[in-house]
């Protein structure tokens, strides 16, 4: 399963491709889509959509999921967020799995275990669960990275094998 | 010119146009593309952005315009109001002109004058000025036709002729 995880916003939306396998993870590609304030709006959003659709092309995931925002925004963020959230909605519509949303606490919670986890707590198991030389960089592509995660160990699979056992062991019930 | 206004939301974004030649307004259709909450999120979003397209090329509208969020929502409907504008965005960005939002004091003061008016003060004045036989229903597509008068208004033409002064009389200055 491969999975495209999206941090959105305006100005920046971070992504992070990761692909499961058995129970490993690795990581198949993270960065950034970054607008500049000089552009008009519409201009910005289709710039993040059109390079969405082409991360979807390069990657062909199976599902893109996406960072749900954090709860104490204001108004302002909040739209200027879902509207970078519906385009991105928008390109991943021809996927057959529907995107999927994260929120903050789950995601903290699959990656470290912990739900009020510190960032660079998240940032450095991001490292040892895909077993990347360093912190991914910038810090949009590693909550990009983590969301994906995130989807992997909700959806049942790899992430228990990758945090709590041994190699080759795979949680029990689970082919 | 053609303004296409939009009044945002995901289960129901209304819409409206109208045409300005010389100092009259009149309305050249409304409605609302109306969404099932049974339906997933990037289905939804789809569809508004689906049928706001076939609006542009049905109209061929110079500029899209949209109705900025009331202060006093909540980040989720912020959020949710935001999904819906990112998509119209992205349908109107092939235009030349990029879209422009009025906030509901700036719609309630070009419509009626009056920047406290009511919702109903603002339908009939919608119904005045666009010489239409009733107020338009339902209340988004209302709300879209303000927004695009509102463009007019600010858009320096028309808005004042249709209001303050009788037919055919020309604000000064104006061609």
């Amino acid at each position: 399963m491969i999975v495209l995880g999206f941090d959105p916003g305006t100005a920046s939306t971070g992504w992070g491709v990761i692909e499961q396998e058995g129970n490993r993870l690795r990581s198949l590609g993270h960065g950034c889509i970054v607008t500049s304030a000089k552009d008009p709006t519409h201009v910005r959003l289709r710039q993040i959509h059109d390079q969405a659709r082409g991360l979807i092309t390069r990657f062909s995931p199976d599902i893109v999921v996406l960072e749900d925002l954090f709860v104490n925004v204001n108004v302002k963020t909040a739209l200027a967020v879902g509207q970078a959230k519906g385009v991105l909605y928008l390109a991943a519509s021809d996927l057959d799995a529907s995107p999927r949303e994260y929120s903050p606490l789950q995601i903290k919670q699959a990656v470290t275990g912990y739900g009020r986890a510190s960032k660079i707590q998240v940032q450095e198991m991001i490292k040892v669960i895909l077993h990347l030389p360093r912190i991914p960089q910038p810090d949009h592509a590693a909550d990009a990275l983590a969301v994906a995660i995130t989807h992997t160990h909700h959806n049942g699979e790899a992430f228990q094998a990758a945090k709590d056992r041994p190699p080759g062991v795979r949680p029990a019930g689970r082919p």
